[in-house]
Formats: C-alpha cells, structure tokens, sequence
C-alpha cells in the first residue's frame, strides 16, 4: 500500500532516532512512503508541535498517519493513542499534542495502544518512537484495523492541548490574539484567522498593539507588498494573520516571541 | 513515472513548508522521488542558491525536474517560469535564481506560467512552493507537456543572476577571481575553474592575497595532502580552485566570506 | 531490489554533498530505498560517527548497505573498504569509522576497493563520496557480489577504532567508564551496558562521581521518573546507562562532555 506515514518529533538530526524509526517502518511496510514534517521541535514543545500539525495535516492525502512524538512522559504512565478522525489517523502520546488537530479534522473514535503484540520487544522505557510508535503506524499503514491495537476511549478521558483560534469576520475593525508561532524567517503568525486571502482588499492600515508598543503597518497581499525593511500585515499561506518584514526578520526586529498579546485595529 | 524531483529552498526545517511541498507534490504523482537538494540556503539568498544548483544539476538523472523556492517576492509581480534545458525542467520565480544552472546546460524554451488550472485553490500569496511550484513539478512529473503551463518568453525577457566563473589555462600562472561559496567545513571556494583535478602535477606552491593578507601555501591533491592544521589549495569535486586547511576551518581561520577577492601566483 | 542503502556523513544539510550522492545512487538504481542515518556528525569525528552506528545497525532490516563518509583523509592514502558481516554490508573509508559496529555483527570478509570500473570517471580528490562509496554501495544494492569491487584483506590489517563498552552485572555495585554520547536532549550516555531495561527494579539509588563531583541520584525507568528538573539514572534504549534530567539538559547543566571518566555505586 503506498499510504504515508508523516512523521513529527523533537528528535533533531544529529542522532539516529527518526533513522531507527523510518527503519523498523520499512521493515514492517516497505512500500510505504514517509514524509518528515519536521523533526526540529524544540525540546518537549508541545505547543510548538501541535500548532505545526494543527496548520499541516489537511494537506496530506486522505488515509495519512501521522506520527507525533514529543513525548517528555515516555517510560510514566501517558497512554499511546490513536485517533481516527474524518480523514486520517493520528498516533502519539495522550499529552494533547494530537488534540489540536485531530479535533479540527473530527475525531471519530479514539484507542487507548495496549496490545504490545505490535511492539518491538524487549521495549525500551525511553524510545517508544522506536518500539511503540513506529511499528504501531507501520502496522496500520498495512491495513490492519486500528481497533485492534487497543479499547477505545472517550474525547472527555485523553488529554487536550488547545489552541485557540479567533476568527475576523469582515465586518470587524478591531481584534485581539496572541503569537501563535515564529517562522525560520521571523514572520510572526497571530491565533486570528480570516479565511480569505484577500484581507489587502478591505483594509489598507493596521494599528498593531504588542507588549506596549504601538505602530501602524500597512495590509498587503504579502511581505513582497512594501519596500525592504518595511513590516506589513498580511493573511499567511494557513489563513492566519501574520507580521512580517521585507526581506528581514520580524520576530527579532520587534523582540515578539510565541505568547506575546497583540492587539490589531484595520482601517480602510 | 520514476522521475526525479529536486527540492530547494531556504524554508530550513524547523517549519512544515518543506513537507507541505512533498505532501501536494506525493497527492499528485504518488510514484515520483523526491530528492532534497538543500533547505537550508540562508533566506533570500539567491546567490547561495544559484551556486549550489549550478554545480549540482548535471550529477542528476535527465529529466530530473528542479524546483527552486528562494523566493521573497512572492506575492508581488515576479513571474512564474519553466525552464526547459537540454537535459532538466528547472522551475522557480523569475528573480535569476535558476539562470546559471540552465544556462550553463543549455537553454532550449522559457514558459512563463500562467496556467492556474494547475495550481492549489485558493491560491495563498506568501506560499507558492506550495501551491503552485510543488503542483507545477508534480504536473511536469507526470509527462504533461511544459507548454500547456503557460506562454513562452525569450531569454531576454527574464531575470538574469550571473555567476562568474574564471578558466584557468595550465599557461597561467597568475589569475585572480572571488570567494564563491564556503562550504560547511570552512572550505573556501574560488570561481575559478580547471577542468582537470591535477593541479597539483603542474604546481607545487601558490601565493594567495585575500583581503590585503598574503601568504604560501602548497598545491595539494586535497586537504589530506597537508599536515594538520596546514592551509593548502586543491581543485574541488566541482572542479574549482578551493583554499582548505587539513582538518580545520580555513574560511573562520582566515576570517574570509563570500564575495572577498582572491589573487592567485602558482609555482612548480 | 527494495534494498535499503543507509547513508551517515559528516556533511551538514547546506551543501548538496548528501543530494549529490542519492542522485548517484538513483541513477545506478532507481528502485533502492535511502534512509538517512544522520549527516550532522560534527566534522572529522570518528568517535561520534562509530558510536551511532554502533548502537543503529541492528535495528535496520538484514541486507541494508551502511555507508558512512567521515572521511579526512579523503585523496591520501587510506583505503576504501566494504566490510561484510553476518547480517549487513559496511562501506567507508579504512579509518576506523565502520569497525566498532562491524566487529559488533561479526565480520566475515574486508574488500579493498580498487575496481575503479565502478567509479564515477574523473574521480575527484576530495569527494569520494559522490564518486566512489556512492556508487559503489548502488552497484552492490543491485546485488553484485562485493568480492568484484577489489582484494580481500585481513581484518589485521584494517584500521580500528576501539569503542570500549564495560558489560554490567547484576551482582556489581560500583562500576566506572566514560561519557560516551551527549544526545540532543543533553542526555549523558555512558558506555556501560546493562542488558535489561529494568535496572530501577534492582536499585533505587545511584551514587556519581564525574570530573570531582560527587552526588546521588534515583535509579528510575525513565527520565520522566522523577520530578521536573530532577536528575536520573536509567538504562537508555541501547541498553546503555543514561543520566537525564527530566525535562532538561544535563550535560549543560553538569558540564560534562565526551570523554569525561564516570563512577556509579549502586545501592537498592
């Protein structure tokens, strides 16, 4: 079967976890493919991990499992789960990173990972990625029904992590978030989302409120719509409001980091 | 179709952007490779970027298909454009970035796309590796013909990033070019080329001036020709004079960067 | 063949070194499967190189083809070797780099690369990577027999580096070694080995002495034993001694590196 498998964790890429799991994932499967989503999660980021699979997931084709460890509890007593929602199937540790996105697309049924016989065994107290996870989304992407790896769960019994997301409606002229994330470039993304692209066309003038500073940016389609070194607003590639600068970085330029109150007030 | 796709950007991989492009690019053409050439060009470099594709693309199977996202501007009024060379597609933004490579391979048609029935809908405008490089690769991956993206352009018409590269002849004795690239080591790459590796039969000793400093150093066949610690100047696999320091970093250890200017005198 | 070629390198993700050679690999076999073991070994380092895929290997599917380039002497006199051992193929240079998990296997004949019909023509100086351990590991995944690629040699007669891995038993109560890892989550890995995970069932209390500091630390199952912040000793996945800092980073925070001498008196 040529699912894929999308895999996310805090390993990095200087030592041979994500290799030991993308190994035992093609000795149970090797027709399957793996996409690495991204493996540069800082430390035990739980909110770093589910913002970046919050936005990502619905890209992916349907039937994708995707494979979350950011998982400080491994070895205590956090269950492994796995949630089947409208489209896909998540598997990682019940410690609310999956919640975000999974919720968003529907959960439809949630199982509680304790049928070891899909484990690598002897299993380790530190790397179920390897002797859990791995071999667990191996199995599913066969085919094999997820049910059996476990008893089922309710919504009201795992742990959620949430993300907060404010929708703009067109008709607003003022609305607070926070930052929500900090790209590679320093662009800032805010919990606000507008679910079209064309915010440039209803507003030419943003007052943005941040850690009590006060500036005007001017609303463009993106960062390429005002001169070098210039902020702008503009709504980013997953529908939400982002702060960046032309060909600079904004995050640094402004001292914002991800938790930061903003407050935003558009005029036309 | 078991064709080749080359990835490029400056997205690093902290973010998802990179697995994003191979989630739209697998959605379409589930049968292609993906291989990634570097994600971690320093954002908006695309002298760094056009470098790095210049010396890479001939070691790639004909008819790999490149894609080239170093694109700040996105969203604005920069084209979108195919190009077709002797052996390779190479699609990107027409900011010069794909120039050195397909000019020095030959180029044979420029399609300026313009075709959005290819490309993901809505269309954002800060992520077109996304929704419009990835699916346009994707497309080319499958054997639609390049000409259906769009109307072709002359060479004359798009955006040109010359990398200059000096020859040099076994009749020289002195030449004079710039630091091109510093690669990962601190290897310190020339633009000046010798189409053999032997340089170190012809010459035994150069005098190099960087930055108002000179100094001797030997010809070696590489940096394991000298002692440790020794600075030594070699030809590269890419076949380019390169300053190296046996198990060092010559570009730290010289405190020379990109764009300095080097002369060279060779002695036997 | 649906082989699985791992690769290890010390070339960092900037350069196109590692893309140059799968797109090698590709063109020799388009079918192979590339696992990318890890590329960021810091440069020149034979001890990090050997001790990953010391503790890898065996989690990779029998018949995988390891090549790892950690390769300073690169275009001097150091051989190419392909190890074959019971259950995997082993090509890099003949520096050290393969023979700690080589022996570990059981090594069972050395080639001396010297077949040059195999190599990529003109074979440059100072990336053999490219032109000679990637194609060599292509041709030897289609299943042409490694005695072709060159002349058997003893394993006496091989360079080898040491990775010395103290075993412990049940009935010790004290034992020394060495820091032999610092893991991205700044875990210290010791190279004192325990062949079960269930340490903390035997003890509960560890006694440490590294670089003149002494202090007790709890024996747990995992790092998430003990309380935030807490430190602990456990058996990490490669069933080697481990100490951790629940959700933090002990080796900045003791200040201990590679190399450093270790104590550990066990009491229950």
């Amino acid at each position: 079967m040529s699912t894929i498998i999308a895999l996310m964790t805090d390993f990095g890429y200087k030592d041979p976890y994500v290799s030991l799991m993308k190994s035992i994932i093609y000795k149970i499967n090797p027709k399957v493919k793996i996409i690495d989503l991204t493996h540069d999660i800082p430390s035990f980021d739980i909110h770093y991990a589910s913002y970046i699979l919050l936005v990502s997931y619905k890209y992916f084709p349907r039937g994708t499992i995707f494979v979350v460890v950011v998982d400080p509890g491994v070895g205590g007593s956090r269950r492994v789960l796995i949630i089947k929602t409208r489209n896909y199937l998540f598997v990682g540790p019940d410690n609310g990173v999956l919640y975000p996105a999974a919720n968003d697309d529907g959960i439809v049924d949630i199982i509680n990972v304790v049928n070891d016989k899909f484990f690598i065994k002897p299993t380790s107290n530190t790397f179920h990625g390897r002797d859990i996870f791995a071999p667990v989304a191996a199995y599913l992407s066969l085919g094999i029904d997820y049910k059996i790896f476990g008893n089922s769960v309710t919504i009201e019994d795992i742990t959620k992590y949430e993300i907060n997301i404010h929708e703009f409606n067109e008709s607003d002229r003022t609305i607070c978030g926070r930052v929500i994330h900090i790209d590679k470039f320093g662009n800032i993304v805010l919990n606000i989302r507008y679910r079209q692209y064309n915010l440039y066309k209803l507003f030419t003038e943003a007052r943005i409120s941040i850690n009590d500073r006060n500036f005007k940016v001017k609303v463009g389609k993106s960062f390429s719509s005002v001169g070098r070194g210039e902020l702008v607003l503009y709504i980013n590639s997953f529908n939400l409001m982002e702060l960046g600068i032309n060909m600079s970085n904004a995050a640094k330029t402004l001292g914002v980091k991800v938790g930061d109150s903003v407050c935003i007030e558009l005029s036309s």
